[in-house]
């Protein structure tokens, strides 16, 4: 499957460009604002992931022979094809940076193209950018509650959603995740892989003892045991001691042994008590099944004894929201702004090309957005977008601009990140982000206004359509 | 990203495998079966959907050079390499057709091969069987309460979860839609597409009339026109009779108008009413916004006029559920009968390799699924898998094998079938499932029950093990 094909897209961008051609009004400019409207998770921001993905899908995006063979058969015109033919996407692309945190409302990448380039690349743009921020999110989520000093693995790839795992992989390690099960993300997105042995390794020896010597022997400096086949307690954690002993007598060192099932809490403790006593207080014990953000808090809370988090399904589903509502809007047209009109301002974009500044409060730490247009100097005050009796002064020398130019003319004009340089992003990223915004309970809603230029423009727009 | 890879697993399949190629158990041959152990949706079934991809991808499934140097660099030995070097999959699979209605515990997938073989290609065949029974499953559940008649469009992409949503469209199909909006999906696994016009072509007119005129001219005899971006009623309606009158006088007729916003059902019925009026009863409605089965089962509830649903993120993510619990499970090594042993029995897998055996009511439809051993009679009783107290007599002459050799050597032993195919048998199969197991209110559950030989190998092993 080519995935660089013009054909990832949905069928209406190009029935609307099909007309758009009939009517000469393809190589139309226009400008389209991504963002989104609600913070999944009840969390009280997004990490904004996936940027690199679209970058070099928009450098590499055409329609072959075979594309526009397809085409022709579901009925599309032949002159309209042959423009198709020579389609690629020339436009400009303004971007908050990957790994940064972003909120509701405030465009988060903005495209300038010609309209029929604009909306062929609409439905990759959402799909890449919706799912990965999503997991980052969530990613960012699970360290949040984990803390610094835990090892979080992910290792959700056989129940992620199909192909999804490979981008999910990419996204969690930019949240925070320290390694991925994921042999295939780890080699294209140079992510650490760990792994260690199933149940089913332990089922194929006649015990587990023998099991767990013969996975010592392959792996003597890098080995985690699976305690939990027959019994944890009684069987698992004896065996992996002896294991242990057997391994210090030839010089190297059980590196962990895994609980999977049962109560976690309880367990890790205990476990935590055989290996101290038996006078390995430095093999770590990892834990896994059906972790997440939640489930760790609580296992925190009971003081778990857990060094390492295999973090699966609930983390790669992006559970249990499943989507982030991200959305694509023409803002201009031709040079001139647009608006989705509705009787709720929520549902209204914003119009015109425009730039978001962020501004710091007191301690350094991230205050609030404010979405000007582009061509205004930086706003010295805000106004809440949906209650307009409600403004803010700021200091405009504080505001910083957050969309940069990452596309030109369809080639990059930022260097390629790595999944780790971006990772190291994100991180600096949240700590810049003030801690009531990142509890659970009721997050601090993060205060994103508007210009009153940009008030002023949507308001006027309103009026004339109404 | 070659997704032909053999790293697109789980790291620990090939730590276990250097540990096996060590001490000489690679070619050992071991029997895991593939099954589930709870309906999503608290539905009362899963359709069974995926098993294409996965026999493609095993007949292809290798390691590159480039792979090989990777897992190098990761640790692995030289001698293991070389071996991966000439790894292919040469195993045996039997399996439920795709589009079946599967049932929990029930295997539905068998692989026989060398344990390197089986433990390698564990993480792809759980990553798509999983995803795609999820998808197919929900997607027959908006067809069972939309009824035959409604036309079903996925329109999901853009809130996939990234390059899943390629499957997402395919697994939909088999459900029961018509099409998808998703065009590479189309071409690729030959699924109808369809689409029309987002509020963004609206806008980029000045006003709406034009851009309808615009569009329909474009596609006079395949137009449905989006009415709701400034007032559905006052506007949208209005405008699209006007161009249904245009399309008329030129003897073309106007395909649909369509709703994306607002009361979908209060709209529907009176945008029927104004296209009958205006003496266009042929005119389809179409709706789309957040729908899914139970949107639609309210929209019918208060009779909507709709003809066209189009359903996109919650279809497409598996909301709310986001993952089938699909698992693969060790039940044979080296001709020896494996179990996994648990305090709780639903967690312990079914010993050996069996053949499902199904069995039909009265009327002609699925009754019950028995679990036997392979090598036994086909049964003519069958026992509760976990309250061995309940048992039942079954009719053995009716009871007919579900699993089918699919894949013998690594070579397929069915013909490769058609999208098209499946979605054909996943429809007839739907309709031998009894109502009752279909209903969204505690649908009854299925009867799935194991023979005596099962149950006695299964209670024998847990003893030996205690």
């Amino acid at each position: 499957m080519n995935l660089s094909s013009g054909l990832y897209t949905d069928l209406y961008q190009l029935t609307m460009a099909q007309s758009y051609f009939l009517h000469g009004k393809h190589n139309t400019v226009a400008t389209f604002d991504y963002f989104f409207r609600k913070n999944p998770f009840e969390s009280g921001y997004v990490l904004f992931c996936g940027l690199e993905q679209v970058l070099d899908w928009l450098e590499k995006v055409s329609f072959t022979k075979d594309d526009l063979a397809y085409l022709k058969d579901q009925g599309f015109r032949e002159d309209f094809l042959e423009y198709l033919g020579g389609f690629s996407f020339r436009g400009h692309i303004k971007s908050m940076e990957e790994g940064q945190v972003v909120f509701p409302f405030a465009p988060i990448l903005s495209v300038t193209a010609s309209v029929v380039e604009c909306q062929i690349i609409e439905t990759y743009l959402l799909n890449i950018l919706n799912f990965q921020s999503l997991i980052a999110t969530k990613a960012s989520r699970v360290r949040y509650v984990a803390g610094k000093q835990a090892i979080l693995s992910e290792f959700g790839l056989r129940r992620s959603q199909g192909y999804a795992g490979l981008l999910a992989s990419r996204a969690a390690y930019i949240g925070g995740f320290d390694s991925t099960s994921n042999v295939l993300a780890g080699k294209e997105f140079e992510i650490p892989i760990s792994g260690t042995m199933s149940h089913a390794f332990i089922q194929s020896y006649d015990d587990e003892l023998t099991a767990f010597m013969a996975y010592a022997e392959t792996f003597p400096d890098n080995c985690t045991l699976l305690v939990d086949t027959y019994n944890t307690l009684k069987s698992g954690m004896p065996h992996a001691i002896e294991v242990a002993k057997h391994l210090k007598s030839k010089g190297h060192q059980l590196a962990a042994i895994r609980l999977d099932s049962g109560d976690l809490a309880y367990l890790s403790r205990t476990c935590r008590n055989m290996l101290d006593a038996a006078g390995f207080p430095e093999v770590k014990i990892a834990a896994s099944n059906q972790l997440d953000e939640h489930v760790i808090r609580s296992l925190k809370e009971q003081e778990a004894a857990i060094d390492i988090y295999g973090v699966g399904t609930n983390l790669v589903v992006g559970r249990s929201n499943g989507a982030l509502d991200g959305v694509y809007k023409l803002c201009s047209f031709d040079g001139v702004p647009r608006i989705k009109i509705s009787e709720n301002l929520k549902k209204m974009n914003l119009p015109g090309s425009k730039q978001v500044y962020r501004y710091l409060n007191p301690n350094g730490l991230y205050m609030g957005d404010a979405i000007a247009m582009e061509t205004e100097q930086t706003p010295n005050e805000m106004v809440h977008p949906f209650e307009p009796h409600k403004a803010m002064a700021i200091a405009s020398e504080q505001g910083k601009p957050m969309l940069r130019e990452v596309m030109n003319q369809g080639k990059r004009s930022i260097a390629k990140k790595s999944t780790q340089e971006i990772a190291e992003m994100a991180k600096q990223n949240l700590q810049l982000l003030p801690r009531e915004h990142k509890r659970f309970d009721n997050p601090h809603v993060y205060k994103v206004g508007i210009s009153r230029a940009v008030e002023v423009l949507r308001d006027d727009l309103k009026n004339q359509k109404k």
